[in-house]
């Protein structure tokens, strides 16, 4: 079993890269619910959707969001109401959005829903939202204080940031399943996500961060930064806001408390070699996903260095961990 | 000022009409919600969407119903989501359906709701919900009681009908506007209209016949039965299940408390004439609406029966109610 913490975009590119090397059956995902927005009167869950779409094979690629082929028509027409049209929800994705809010409205959780519509997509991984409670990532800046998808989406991350916070964390539980998911799991990874909206709300809902410091799996995180620069994204303007070095260093520090293993870039490995002298796991390899290959080489890659040692004599007893090797041309 | 009650496909027909040749400033619609049901989470008001669609010109001619040129995609989406799909919004027709939804949510009546809308799309006849209360059109039939919805577009409107009830009527009051819209019109229309499930729901809410009966201005009615059958749809079945003959004895039987002119097809000329021994006006005419043309003609020969007769020497004092000549060619 392996337990994935992601965000939306550089964490379904990783989790694409997952499922096609090993069974979709033993993750479990606890994914970042501080971007979900009530928009038109709907419960939306950016990151979930993202999560969900890739595992079904619904996303595009394309935009790194939403469902492949989509239409805007209802966007269109909404826009003729007079309503605001800056959050982009494509026809088809609508009807997620509709049985969400639905299933909520008639008193199901987050997590009941998510399951209900993992189940009817044929999503094989365990997909968990990190919390039940609403927790709202807040973003200060000189306009005042945004929600992300407003500063994100509406404002295109133009704003100058003072600082962010995670609204409701403090009153938060895990969603059933999370502790459990991170405790147990042969191996912990954090997707290449940005460590401080997508990541940082995750390890602000109490007991998670507690709980990775004392997962019984090792641990290993992706560099989202490649290079002093994020590879998409805000991360850098809302790492310095957060006081963190825009680096892989400013990475390590975000999860120190309990990294085993950080996987960065090869185009790090001078900053790389900094962090091993204080005592840090760290591989440099390809973490930039642009084909299917990427993203499966990258994941072969996490997985090998979580594995842990086989026991002399015998097969490794995580196959799970295992990267399983599932070349098109053997 | 002209006041006209509705339903949703035949009165749409109608009113199509009747803004080609009066101004839409001078026509209240008091419009039939019985047929208005939950469909995914939202509020649906199948008869108030096809009004107001036919009213800011976006309705499909070619359905009857919904936004033309519509796509489905969305519908699409949430049968593989396993949602049910027997009832079909487009996804330029979702963004009615969300709007009004979310008004609603924030504590609106649906008359408020309607009236936002309304002024959103440009419609500038007054369109009143009949109620903001839920008054339900519930159809027996030996596989159970149906709501209308269910009735007429799940099943095709295949069962036998054992009888017609508006479930909530009793307690319904009539939208704000509603009985003085009836009581101070220059003329009240009966749109042809379905006399048991389009019209039925708004005479059963408290008050409304009584204010037929006080109406300041004639009353017409125009049939939507001709040579016993109905234009379209299941009139016929749901007239003899409430003990009315399908023709437009039984419609004139529907209305007979305040009708004052019953406008019928040519093709009824004999019938028409019995009726007219009886005491009733009756105004034979082309009452089939094919084409624009046919639409406006309808609409001039309506207003004709019910203007005022003009005062020696001076104009019709209510040119509401005096067609407008708005030939293309003149």
């Amino acid at each position: 079993m392996i337990c994935v913490l992601s965000g939306g975009t550089g964490g379904a590119k990783f989790v694409d890269g997952l499922r096609q090397v090993m069974p979709a059956e033993d993750i479990t995902l606890v994914v970042n619910t501080g971007d979900d927005l009530l928009w038109w009167g709907l419960y939306v869950s950016p990151d979930i959707d993202s999560i969900t779409y890739v595992l079904s094979g619904m996303l595009s690629r394309e935009r790194g969001w939403g469902v492949k082929g989509d239409t805007f028509l209802c966007l269109q027409a909404m826009g003729q109401l007079g309503e605001p049209t800056w959050f982009h929800t494509g026809d088809r994705d609508l009807a997620m959005h509709l049985l969400r809010s639905r299933l909520l409205a008639e008193g199901k959780t987050l997590s009941d829903a998510t399951s209900v519509i993992s189940e009817k997509l044929g999503v094989k991984a365990r997909v968990l939202p990190m919390s039940d409670s609403r927790v709202e990532t807040r973003v200060d800046t000189p306009a005042g204080e945004l929600s992300f998808e407003e500063y994100f989406v509406q404002r295109w991350y133009q704003d100058p940031v003072n600082s962010v916070r995670f609204a409701g964390a403090s009153d938060a539980e895990p969603a059933p399943g999370v502790i459990d998911a991170i405790v147990s799991a042969d191996a912990v990874l954090i997707a290449p996500s940005n460590p401080i909206t997508s990541i940082g709300p995750i390890l602000a809902v109490p007991g998670i961060r507690e709980a990775l410091q004392r997962a019984h799996g090792k641990i290993a995180a992706i560099s989202p930064i490649v290079g002093n620069a994020p590879v998409a994204g805000p991360a850098g303007i809302l790492m310095a806001a957060q006081g963190l070095p825009c680096s892989i260093a400013g990475v390590a520090q975000a999860y120190e408390d309990f990294l085993d293993v950080l996987i960065c870039d090869t185009r790090d490995a001078r900053p790389a070699e900094a962090l091993r002298k204080n005592g840090l796991r760290v591989q440099c390899t390809q973490t930039i996903m642009r084909s299917a290959e990427d993203k499966a080489a990258l994941a072969r890659e996490v997985l090998s260095c979580v594995a842990p040692a086989p026991r002399a004599g015998r097969e490794p007893i995580h196959h799970g961990v295992a990267a399983r090797h599932l070349d098109p041309q053997p």
